[in-house]
């Protein structure tokens, strides 16, 4: 890799820093000030007014454009015109994208006469009984009528898709429309993103997807991504980007074929003797282990890419189709597990412990009052806490105590020598609970467990600080889980999941219910 | 390549002559015996009749299969459930697919009691005139509406098209569809058709297709379909396939990474001094010139390989990322020409003939019967003809002369020493007019002619005698054409085609009108 290349990655790290802030505009190469009125000289405000206007205008044109690749006959809208929207599209500001997409949603929606004419000409058929001329007739005006109900910005979607980095620009359109949305919730817009996500969902089925392994010798504009869409575990310099892709760690890609050099999602392994109970060796085991001795693949993080993209399952089949090319590669691995976060246990424990903590002092002045409350904490466990109850955590039960320790600010509970041992049976046992009867419509409540019990595994443990890094201890008291594999067991494993939400886990967990 | 390689290639060509059987059973490794009752021996009776048996459980099976594969939950499908469907479709024979393929369009349609309850609801509500929560009820159920009018089989579809081998399958599905339609036009069949044709088209959009040079070092298992395929000018033997993949020559095709090893259409290219004249040059020119001698690629052939996608326009931008491609690689290249077949001119001169002749017999017994008769030929060219006339192509005036000429059998006229000066001028003039002015709702009558002016290209120059082969003679009287690729005008060409259907042409066509 040149210096040069090694240069543009660096810098992709601190890029992505910035990616955390909420406006996916930092995608475009060409910003806009977002605040042109803060200026100081006279001729500071000169320019800003005319660079107003040119915005103004900005937005007239683009949206002229707009209408002329839309009402442009079928086959008609030349490339030239997409371009220009595109390219007039990402020169405007969030507002200005925002207003661009309300009069997209509301003046190139569904043609409400015409439905109303084809329901009139619907109704007064008979469901066909036989395959006759007049089905012939029924069916044609029911396909008529399903496409009439199409509204007219699906088929702009459709003419965006087929040009030339069309999809890739639907996918940043779409993360700016997600983005208004967290700030207004508009009908019209709301109906928008569900059309709009309903095509994506279908255009970046898996079948359309392309599974590469991504290696050092990639091309650094490909690396950048991988260091700057890194979700669980950021990459935090080049030398842990070159050991996750190095000797002893595969990393896998999704691709597809309109969004070249840039994974939609992405899938760490490392190749172990054992299945690792940390995160931290994962990380940072130096060496790793030779290859040949490596008995289990693990899958330590799972990144996606596109915001725009929110919602649209794409690691369907990624799980699957990974395991089938390593053990073509290397019979000799025989276990494939996860070592995967919790991203939901802290929060729906502090929910509940905030709730049943309410319910438990009603409950004292009115011993009938709550229909809603339930034993969270064990006696041994309410005594334990009660007895660790001080200055810093005091409570009147021990749910108030285990809530006020949790929510310290700096997790600062976890550096102490002495509650850690006193919550590790508690969060542990709470821990095997949420994943294994936690649901929400019958599914796993837990998005991270729904995504591989899906996929066809199973719970196998669960581990004590697993993962010591403020995050980790943030959202699952620092406790990871595996997931594990077995080959034989997938599909059924998945089929009994999905027809009766059964999560299969081994006598471990179950015992420590 | 090895010598096992060679002999696959050699089946596969001997194998494409069975693929012109109309039946697409061929294209899969089971096939069941057409006529089972053709047994000569007890024992094969017998043997036979159990193996009708086992076919009319097969139907069976196969029936559940589909009924569990549709009516699993959403994501609850399992991937062995699509395969044995898959596996047991295959293995039944034409009529029964019919039989399923009736049953999966009448038994797994609309739901039209869930239809009329939400038109019912949807005509109770006022369409929305602002944002508020009115609205979004009325977008509910509008979205519900729209889902509603999806037939189950569509689900069905996107089921096996999330499959692996899911959209090939499809592709062989429509393509029994087609062939079971050509005998008997069903409404509820050709429903099913236009759905699946919607989904294939939607899923084979130019966005999810790569283009790849096919070369020589190519598997054998896909340079066989190349041999299998080519629908132009039929590959002779080895050294021909060598040659189109060889030094001056270039072969593209666009796949699908859920159709591996196959392309779903391809273009040969032809590098040369000057525009060709003849497909014979192009074919037989021996050696090739130079490639750094080269200002011209010819476009000579253009396939596609799946019966089943017929209708869905696969070569939309092939063309114009083929001419990027290889001004790439050789700037030197300034002409980018086709030279192409013109399918449909003989059919629709035979049948100008015919009416005409017609009329202008009725004409001379009433002068004023027929409004729709026309002047075909001009003066000097109806004296030639008559003047032509003998035994085996008489006629009472000359566009009877010219019919009979033209449908004497195995094309004689072509072979003759004396006819083909006699009809050259006349072909020529009528052939200019066949592609300038024949229109069908205002695009170019010729299908050929159709794809190159929607791509962008003109029409330059007819040749006379440039496909003498019997193919050739037959479908335009030996006449093929070159429509020419000018970068600076193709988008130009094609908006002006799309929007009044004008057709550019050189003036030398012109001056022949």
């Amino acid at each position: 890799m040149s210096k040069k290349n090694l240069a543009i990655l660096l810098r992709a790290r601190m890029r992505s820093s910035n990616h955390s802030a909420k406006s996916p505009l930092s995608q475009f190469p060409k910003e806009i000030p977002s605040n042109p009125q803060e200026t100081h000289s006279g001729d500071h405000v000169l320019r800003n007014s005319s660079d107003l206007d040119t915005r103004g205008r900005g937005y007239d044109v683009v949206r002229d454009t707009m209408h002329s690749a839309i009402s442009a006959s079928k086959t008609g809208v030349s490339d030239i015109t997409l371009n220009d929207f595109q390219e007039g599209y990402s020169s405007l500001s969030l507002e200005d994208r925002g207003k661009l997409l309300l009069a997209l949603a509301k003046e190139y929606d569904v043609n409400r006469e015409q439905v109303r004419e084809l329901i009139k000409q619907y109704l007064g058929l008979e469901t066909p009984s036989s395959d006759d001329a007049l089905s012939s007739v029924f069916y044609r005006i029911e396909w008529n009528l399903r496409h009439a109900l199409k509204p007219t910005y699906e088929t702009f979607f459709e003419r965006l898709n087929t040009h030339p980095g069309g999809l890739r620009f639907l996918s940043i359109l779409r993360a700016d429309l997600l983005s208004i949305l967290t700030k207004e919730n508009m009908p019209a817009l709301r109906t928008l993103d569900s059309y709009l996500k309903e095509k994506l969902g279908m255009w970046l089925s898996p079948a359309t997807l392309e599974l590469h392994q991504i290696t050092w010798d990639d091309p650094a504009s490909l690396l950048e991504k991988i260091v700057a869409y890194e979700a669980v575990h950021p990459i935090s310099n080049l030398l842990d980007l070159k050991r996750r892709l190095g000797i002893g760690r595969r990393c896998f890609g999704y691709f597809h074929p309109s969004i070249p050099g840039e994974p939609l999602i992405f899938i760490e392994v490392a190749l172990m003797e054992t299945v690792a109970q940390t995160i931290q060796e994962v990380l940072w085991d130096n060496p790793p282990i030779p290859e040949n001795q490596a008995t289990c693949a693990l899958f330590y993080s799972i990144s996606s890419t596109q915001p725009g993209l929110a919602g649209i399952n794409l690691g369907k089949f990624l799980i699957k189709r990974v395991i089938t090319v390593v053990k073509k590669e290397m019979p000799h691995v025989s276990t494939f597990a996860t070592l995967s976060p919790i991203p939901g246990y802290m929060q729906w424990l502090l929910s509940k412990l905030s709730s049943q903590s309410r319910f438990a002092e009603e409950e004292q002045s009115n011993p009938t009052s709550s229909t809603f409350s339930e034993k969270v904490l064990l006696p041994e466990e309410e005594q334990a806490l009660m007895s660790q109850s001080d200055d810093s955590s005091s409570g009147s039960n021990g749910m108030e105590v285990l809530l006020n320790l949790l929510s310290q600010k700096n997790c600062d509970w976890a550096t102490s020598p002495r509650i850690p041992p006193v919550l590790e049976p508690i969060l542990m046992r709470l821990c095997a609970r949420y994943l294994l009867q936690e649901k929400k419509r019958g599914k796993a409540l837990d998005s991270v467990a729904n995504f591989h019990l899906q996929n066809g595994a199973m719970v196998e443990r669960i581990n004590w600080m697993a993962d010591r890094s403020e995050k980790g201890i943030h959202q699952s008291g620092g406790i990871m889980v595996n997931y594990v594999y077995r080959l034989e067991n997938i599909e059924d494993y998945a089929q009994s999941y999905f027809g009766s939400g059964q999560i299969h886990a081994s006598p471990g967990i179950h015992s420590r219910l």
